[in-house]
């Protein structure tokens, strides 16, 4: 039987939504699968050298899990976004869960593509030397090509 | 002919973006698909006996139709999520919409699987006790097992 | 061969947000394949004839890359989600990146088929004379039936 294929548009860069693509993508290339992320907009932030500053916001999102109710007045308070990043860091490191760095290594490793949208890279003027080595560039065109042909693409 | 089958990966937690997991997964399963829904992140809200704390908020979506138009400075003032989220659920029930509840139970009757993400379970300090009757526990190899032979999957 | 296929779900409406759709179903026509877009929840907004009311909102997005960094308390200064909008748009132009109405055009002219959420559009009290020309209106059974036929079928 051939190897399922699997395909993942990553669009967001925040630390919450940062983590299905490379979870999902690390998961997939364990079990055998052929895994191509295609990192656009926000999602390019995802394939920096430094992932310092992926940051995650309480403001505008009432789902999140706090520790202590926070009305939105507070949660726009300056250094709020910081100390709700460092908590979620924490916690995370605290129950054992790989870091974005981690992630990304084992998918690496594994041979997932990584493919940086290329009219992204140009509209917020990257700079290829921002980006960790082992990844190409490519279009919408050439990814959908692929993408044609998996078992399951998503749209993160 | 066999039965379609859909997976659906639900990420959220605010109002607006509770409803499509929950709109698509009975809508398959009243077609007569196989659908499993794997809730993980924010999701798992969803998934809590208690649906009443899941609310909306108007920061940082300028997409949102609201009754009138709203400064950002105003959307932020204490009181303002509750407001939306409010008025959104009475627009909701004014227009026949069923609530998530129904919803929810429409799936679970109708051999819905609903699979609870354990690595955010734990990560987040869920307790089963929270969470619905007739709901299972597991992790992303497990569900990428199902959604590789499905006709639609689903990242939300 | 038969062509591929291509279903989204696209819900919505931000500026950022609008783009994906929209250059996903126009790039996958031009290559031959059928599309279908579902619009629903704040995705209708990209159906109106008048699109100049898409915004991009910098609050509660850490990820978004800005001009200078902008604490979140000045992100909400009034006025600045239009600053964003504007800062966001002239860049694009500068860059060459087509417009929303642009890339919309090309998809009805190659016969990606629109269809608007009637669900979402009697809830948010849509009048089908704010919508473009060409587009149809159904609901997620209808969808559902070709999306279960796919090749690609992606949540927006």
């Amino acid at each position: 039987m051939a190897a399922k294929k699997m395909a993942i548009i990553a669009t967001k860069g925040a630390l919450d939504m940062a983590y299905p693509p490379l979870i999902l993508a690390s998961t997939a290339a364990a079990l055998g699968w052929e895994v191509q992320v295609f990192f656009t907009f926000y999602g390019l932030q995802l394939l920096r050298k430094d992932l310092s500053g992926i940051a995650i916001s309480p403001i505008g999102n009432p789902a999140m899990p706090m520790p202590v109710p926070m009305p939105v007045v507070v949660s726009m308070l300056p250094g709020m976004e910081a100390m709700a990043t460092s908590m979620m860091k924490a916690k995370m490191k605290k129950k054992g869960v790989a870091s974005l760095e981690e992630l990304r290594t084992v998918c690496l490793e594994a041979d997932v593509k990584f493919i940086a949208c290329q009219m992204t890279v140009d509209l917020f003027d990257f700079q290829k030397s921002d980006f960790v080595d082992g990844i190409e560039y490519g279009g919408a065109a050439t990814f959908l090509g692929f993408a044609g042909q998996t078992d399951v693409c998503l749209f993160i």
